[in-house]
């Protein structure tokens, strides 16, 4: 697959879907020249989202690290992250109670608009269980993990509740060469130790990819054929994109280096419609 | 959890999908006065559908069954197959060339729409792949499992195309006694030895409930909170359902028996917000 | 399957294998009467060993609690743990340099004799890594989870080095209603993290059953078929002992409750050569 | 690590255990030249074996393809083959009865020795399976795959007997850009569908290694330190000598090729002791 120039790929879209990390920006900051290619987008017409599997803070926090860096068009209107998706399941599925969460303060966010009480896992009894409906993981954050893991796999067994995951993702990077575990790993470990099924949200499954779409008024009034996922990652952003059946672009700015792009499209079988070296409108 | 009657669920819904196996029909047939229910759907301006993995055949063909047995009123327009899923993605993103699929020719019926030519992998010959540019897995049967299979995981290392599942079961019962592989099954294997990611369409993922919310625009009038799903399995029907933000009713004529539903629904921690012996309104 | 007495099962074998939790003791203590069954033993020259998935303390720590609690026929030289096992494999493939591993300074005790120098991960410095030359999961407790995992998962981007788990099991009880999260479920987060492929010890796993019999001359001198594996689990001790070809039996004062068995061995196809109601000799 | 020359390793142990596949043979036939390591392996009293997933057919059978090349030293004797670990399995836990086994009439010969009355899964009827006590996988041809392994699923729901794998490989090569599917990932695919858990031989596991092991009386009298491990293999032959507590050499021959040797380590985190080009001693 050939490498294009961003700019000839993205003018023929009336939306856009970006992943933030290794497509926006990285460890070091924003991609530099990016906000060119919001420049380009807004003078072109061309709709625009950030979709991201992070449930560690609401939308509002999210935005202020692109505003602080002088990118002020992407507002808290642009963000659509994993753990909206989390807070659309508790307003519609769990009527009463309380919901426990594993996350900061700041996670918690997601809870509030939802008429649940937000109950943080470090804060939770194991004596005093009886009104907790639901149980959140939102961030890597803001626990003892030793301490409340133990803790939640005892409430796990003591109420038949259901465990909604707000972020799917294994690790995160903290440094360009360091790397954290994120709060998907951590779900996923505790699921095979209570032998449960979690609900899960988060690129690739569709349900966030069509949260998105519903969200976007053009979106559905140009169809899918006119949207395009940008995204650094195979298994998420691409794979995601492509079973929405919307068009997908690969970015080399993240976890997919220029040196190994096409060994891994040819080892997954995951193919994006598209390749470019980095989201920059030049 | 309570057993309750269907009836004094389903009258509080404006929309009702149902699963097909074990709900509806079983090995014997029909589920004895199972056409009372839809009498009382259609008395009382309830709409429904029906939602299977099921790709062997086309929706006209899967209503025959319904309308053979007197069930006249499901008709194709009342089926949604993840098969259509399928047909919808080949639609969107394979531009041109051939389609390989594993299946019956009844089961390519739902490449017949998309423009694509269908090409049986029992027709296929790896001197000539060069314009396969998809691959499909509708139905098992059709083809020569030792030849076909062995073609098959060879054309996935000569080309790379994407490859589509349109049904996740990993098996279906045939008789009281007996079950039968499913194609989901051997797109696992197939999955495992390419080291592939597939594209996956079926219950319990999202895209088949967005598919028939879509699909219906009472459904969209009414809002997920008026929708209830019926199912006789936890982690196909129910969690998706649940997932999807709809609300779901457990019967216990199918894959879950009365006398271990609790005890699944505890293992699991799939909990329906309702439980009813059958879907039968008597 | 019918349920023996358990005299009249090990009567007819020379060597017992015994598991620990589950069969000797439990979170209340030892089984009550279970002394009877030692005393049986060697009053009929029947030899008998302990065999542990525990790597959280040395054998003379493990075997102290039976000495406490007056079965002083348990020593030291019957207890045969996966932290033994690992110990072999750095003696034999690991030549010099620290092993850093996850634990308390007590499962530490298995690093001792392989002259290594031991390193706790809590006491590790990313920036000083170069003579760490293999890692070993022995204990959940003695670090902090979030620091130090994550310090751990750098460590493996950084160095790549053997990984050694001495405990496979995904969690243990630590009262009759409360488990707690085993270092087996930690190293198989770490594992899918860091994409590596981890050395594992510990019951069913074949080599933990030929330590034991390379450890007894008596059970190379009369045959496997004189060899009886006694434990409450059908993953671990059962599949284990048949697949090593000794003859096994199931008791039900442990994971495996008098209620389920049946169902057990008929989901699971693990066929226990006897079942007894417990490991006591009356 | 460096390649070294398969000379200057070798001559410093007294056993050899030998992949076959990628090591001595590949699909053109044998390696070149491979003939001189055997003469020098007898003319320096180092002894040596073939360690070999495949239980298609018996030692003897196996070694005609070595002698048919004019390697005449490998006769039977020389051949430790994952089928061995199945009949030496059945010999001590299945009393009496039938086997049944999916695999050609050749593959059948590790049956013969058992006192256990061999049944093809082609000839079994599903109707007089009373007898049936076992099944074992050894190949993937003799059978129908449609008809034959969806009657295998229905007779493990019949009967609930020990399933025995005595191959783990997923797929072998044909010719040097085809593969087939290997009778290990129809176990798995049949150990997904029914639930139920196999007993598998074959390296990586300890039991393949113990075994050849336990057959070599010079390796007792030499000790651990002095048996070499020679593979193509990371995922098989690497990482089980590594975990039996054997050295291990790498050679790239076969699956693992030489532009791709260290970042295969690197990822998967499995060390040989050494990496050579080929097993040859020039």
């Amino acid at each position: 697959m050939e490498i294009q120039e961003f700019k000839n790929v993205v003018k023929n879209y009336d939306v856009v879907f970006f992943d933030a990390y290794g497509v926006l920006k990285n460890s070091s900051g924003m991609i530099p020249h990016i906000e060119k290619t919001f420049e380009y987008l807004i003078n072109n017409n061309i709709e625009f989202y950030i979709l991201t599997n992070d449930a560690s803070r609401g939308p509002k926090s999210l935005a202020k690290s692109y505003i602080d860096a002088g990118l002020t068009m992407i507002n808290e209107d642009k963000i659509i992250s994993s753990g909206m998706l989390a807070r659309e399941y508790l307003k519609t599925k769990v009527a009463d109670g309380k919901v426990a969460y594993l996350g900061t303060k700041q996670s918690a966010h997601y809870l509030e608009e939802t008429g649940l009480k937000a109950l943080s896992i470090a804060d939770l009894d194991l004596n005093n269980i009886a009104d907790v409906n639901a149980l959140v993981f939102l961030d890597d954050e803001g626990f003892d993990w030793h301490t409340d893991l133990n803790k939640l796999v005892n409430l796990l067994r003591l109420r038949n509740i259901p465990v909604i995951v707000a972020n799917t993702d294994r690790s995160y990077p903290i440094s360009d060469r360091m790397v954290a575990i994120a709060v998907g790993s951590i779900a996923d470990m505790i699921e095979k130790i209570t032998g449960r099924k979690f609900i899960k949200f988060g690129k690739p499954d569709s349900s966030m990819f069509i949260f998105a779409y519903q969200h976007t008024i053009k979106a559905q009034e140009v169809g899918k054929e006119k949207i395009l996922m940008v995204g650094d990652t195979l298994i998420t952003d691409i794979i995601g994109g492509n079973k929405f059946g919307i068009d997908t672009a690969l970015v080399l700015t993240g976890n997919t280096l220029p040196e190994h792009y096409m060994d891994r499209i040819k080892a997954l079988g995951i193919i994006p419609d598209h390749v470019c070296h980095s989201a920059v409108v030049y």
